[in-house]
């Protein structure tokens, strides 16, 4: 991913994981130049925001931002309070949204990057969101998208006034993780500089049965790849 | 405003100003059991959190949220970037969106009470945007309020699985200043509580000439009361 000179600004919302690289890529693709936004959220996987920082250096984007918001006050998920994070779920039987499930969490990141495009002077905002392997989360769906960019719309000043168009891009929506693996490949991602566990140790090595590492190595394994980053035991394989 | 006893819990934004400490006294008139939440957001003016504090105290809530977000990384506003706040502007004639505009505000404020909702079990959230004399704010016309309420039953766990129904009440959005006091006098507001300068002095004595002061003075005047708030200056006429 070298460098960008287009001057369309666009706001990417950047978390460090597999997916959201994957989309920062995308736009890159697509000839916008990014304005990559990062949170600390409470989350114990605060390691993801130092994956978002090599992340964002490697890709040469013009701007990256890492906001601080406190949803720990808010409590209700195992991702930013003391809940054990569940392991070996079997993904395929279960409809329930899982406990680590972040009460409004796209929401509020949503919001954080209207402000950001705003001003920025970027009319399109990319999220990473994906609704085939989201884990159930209500936040992932494209109805809740579309309704993003409809309250988008209403809610600045230079929407308000006819002079932009906000758009919500969610390029994987419909793809599956093998899908955006494959994806990333062809436009040279490097997935060694990405995290997704929701549980990792002090090193950052995935534990590989939460959720987010189970989707993953399914991923790679359906794309015949392995993946580079390092995980806790050897020899983990994909449910 | 005596503590309340009812059991039906909602989320009441409240900033410390006039407009959000009547629409608390209407949600607790409603019978309401509330959940106050206020935002330090890197205003020029972070007194009205302490203001917050004592009317939340005085109106007895279930429980009052004071949440850390930082705006300031966007920059774009008088109320949080080192911009002048205009003064003694003609409200009447304006129909500019002016500098003290903060990017996406009002969808970042309700995307935060969102959550509180969810995990206070609310289904009801409580904003005093007012489009009367908003100032000319995008995210304060009823159009944004109803989309965000859309976006909202899209948005989470219980609204999405059909057991709650999200709804976002302005009931302050089509009254005049005037009309406020009025009400939240009959509600028993004490607004010496409350504050609404954008630019009060370090003893917290408010400017008189902003807009939200030329707002608040025109309607203590039109209601035919005198603000019980100290102001810098004696012997203000509204505007």
């Amino acid at each position: 991913m070298p460098p960008h000179s287009t001057s369309v600004p666009a706001v990417v919302l950047l978390s460090g994981g597999l997916d959201s690289t994957t989309t920062l890529a995308v736009a890159q693709r697509d000839g916008f130049a990014v304005h990559a936004l990062t949170f600390r959220y409470g989350q114990r996987h605060a390691h993801e925001v130092e994956a978002a920082r090599r992340i964002a250096a490697a890709a040469g984007v013009v701007r990256h931002e890492v906001v601080e918001v406190d949803l720990r006050a808010f409590g209700g998920s195992a991702l930013t309070a003391d809940v054990p994070v569940p392991k070996d779920r079997n993904l395929i039987a279960s409809d329930d949204i899982p406990v680590t499930y972040v009460p409004a969490r796209n929401t509020i990141f949503l919001s954080f990057a209207l402000a950001y495009a705003e001003v920025s002077g970027a009319a399109d905002i990319f999220i990473g969101v994906n609704h085939q392997d989201s884990s159930g989360y209500p936040d992932c769906r494209p109805a809740f998208i579309a309704a993003f960019e409809q309250l988008a719309n209403l809610a600045t000043r230079e929407a308000v006034e006819g002079r932009v168009a906000i758009r919500i891009r969610a390029p994987l929506l419909d793809l599956t993780k093998r899908e955006i693996i494959a994806l990333g490949r062809s436009l040279g991602v490097d997935y060694a500089l990405t995290t997704s566990c929701y549980d990792p140790d002090r090193h950052g090595a995935a534990c590989g049965h939460c959720d987010a590492c189970q989707l993953r190595l399914r991923g790679f394994a359906e794309a015949g790849l392995t993946d580079p980053v390092a995980y806790q035991h050897a020899g983990l394989t994909p449910p």
